[in-house]
């Protein structure tokens, strides 16, 4: 292990707007050999989520920031290489928050064994992951939807919408996704089962919200904020629930957050907004597994990972999520198999 | 009653910006006498409200508009001066919506009978009116206050606003008003018993806010919207509950709303915002009547009402509201009692 080279991205400079090459330093260490409790991982691949870039602001949120500096935060998955944790032992698959780094030397409390009978690796960045598990608890338990409701879904194509909309669909509901371009709303509508697709860069949200919810919306779940908020709030039904889940359209804006105008729909149609952090739900993500990996196998859930290589392009890949260039869970490999 | 005749006040333009008298008819006409299952009602006196300037304005909302040369609508109280219905006999005491005039026949079906001994009239329209159900279920069902939460109102020394902090209060809160001026703010802290005031004409909201909620606000109670909204957003504690009562400040915008910028403080707190509209309560109007004139007696809960005489003075009395010139309920004397 000693002579093994750890090829890191730390946070160099806050970003201001998008993230620019100089916001991030490269750089490289020797590996560590992990001490007793503390497990070294080859990362195998990396999670590239939108969420990473309110991590590189400073301020209290619902996670502390990555300090300049420090490695950036990212989950990943790979093998154990050298353990000091007779329960992860060398070979074991794991998932985890190891950063953006070839290895890490964790203490084995931030490490879950993985299971990849159940799954390849990179679904478990995805579907049985942090997306599949913000989608599960972000629908089931915020927005609790029932059997013949009207869903809408935006980001519907990616990691997370993607698990959301078909969760639905399993529930029984009409699911209607909002996704950027024609082969997302296709994916959607062609290869997941959503009952509907908008494609808000070729039409016009109101319109189309008006002819695909003629009754209304009675579940929101939210991704991106901004106008596609503002559209959904105009078109809700009564008592409807609206998830936040983020707002990916407004995680790069540099002249403040634009808020929802027509928040007064929730007093109009006696409906909620909510907001909710995946990490709150950590106790339950084993019953979530289950019931997901349970649907993977059954084929009512489907998966689809864009996966890029190279550590080392990570600065341009992450933006592919900004400009909606990612279809499905965007994961980064590391290294191979 | 043939003789009688009735003065009324009838929609004459839909306003831009705040009402201007040109926007209101003066007419009159004969009373009618009621037929069967109808009731004449002699007001005595008008509630008026933030929520009639959205009355006055076209579009889809939780009520229809008022037709433009339709009576205004109001809620009323007054006395039956003649009766098609013996549940309503004459001399009865009754309140429904009775319209801005001097006398309203309408369906008995739309009065409902009150107990003087339980409060004088102008309370009928104010703490046991609607207002009261307003703050009573605006604040116990959607907020969800717990003991020990730090509970924030804004137009705390309105007519909803002082009942829903002196409810707090009952349930063991801490409470902090946001009123306009110093005088509102001394009636809240010294009368009512709220444990502290912001003047947000004096202060800066944000500042006092810290200083007043260095936990956060478990519970924010919004009746007026935009920059408030917008502050009370940024103090949330975790798992906060706002109720979206109304926006006051936003009734007259002639630019559209201002959203609330901060909305993703939602998700950071995994809080929520939920609009409500008091008529859903209908079937349970008797239960808060009930216990919030048990708190009158007992003398927990105080009420003021800011009565103006004249039903010719209407349309600047109605714009107390929105220049925050009144302090407890506003009401409009049209008889003597």
């Amino acid at each position: 292990m000693e002579n093994l080279i750890n090829h890191q991205i730390r946070l160099a400079a806050r970003p201001v707007g998008m993230p620019k090459r100089s916001d991030w330093a490269f750089t490289e260490e020797a590996v560590a050999q992990p001490g007793a409790g503390e497990v070294l991982v080859k990362v195998l691949y990396l999670s590239l989520d939108p969420a990473m870039r309110g991590w590189m602001n400073a301020g209290k949120s619902y996670i502390r920031p990555v300090e300049i500096g420090e490695v950036m935060r990212a989950g990943a998955v790979g093998h154990v290489i050298a353990s000091g944790d007779a329960k992860f032992p060398v070979g074991a698959a794991v998932v985890g928050g190891f950063g953006v780094q070839e290895y890490a030397c964790v203490n084995s409390s931030e490490v879950t064994l993985i299971d990849l009978r159940l799954a390849p690796f990179p679904v478990w960045l995805g579907a049985l992951g942090m997306p599949g598990m913000t989608a599960y608890f972000g629908l089931l338990d915020v927005c609790q939807p029932k059997a013949g409701d009207t869903v809408l879904v935006s980001g519907a194509a990616g990691a997370v919408g993607s698990v959301v909309g078909q969760i639905a669909k399993i529930k029984g509901c009409r699911v209607i996704g909002i996704a950027g371009g024609a082969d997302k709303c296709r994916y959607v509508v062609e290869e997941l089962g959503f009952d509907a697709a908008i494609d808000y860069k070729a039409e016009d949200l109101k319109t189309a919200l008006r002819q695909h919810a003629p009754k209304g919306v009675n579940v929101y779940f939210d991704n991106v904020g901004g106008a596609t908020l503002d559209a959904a709030l105009a078109y809700l039904a009564r008592n409807a629930r609206i998830g936040i889940c983020g707002a990916i359209s407004q995680y790069n804006a540099t002249e403040g957050v634009v808020g929802p105008a027509n928040y007064l729909s929730l007093l109009v149609n006696r409906a909620r907004m909510e907001g909710f952090v995946v990490f709150d739900y950590a106790p339950r993500y084993g019953e979530a597994v289950a019931e997901l990996a349970a649907w993977l196998k059954s084929g009512q859930l489907k998966t689809r990972e864009d996966i890029v290589d190279g550590l080392e392009t990570f600065p341009e890949t992450l933006l592919k999520l900004f400009k909606g260039e990612n279809l499905g869970k965007l994961v980064l490999r590391v290294a191979g198999e």
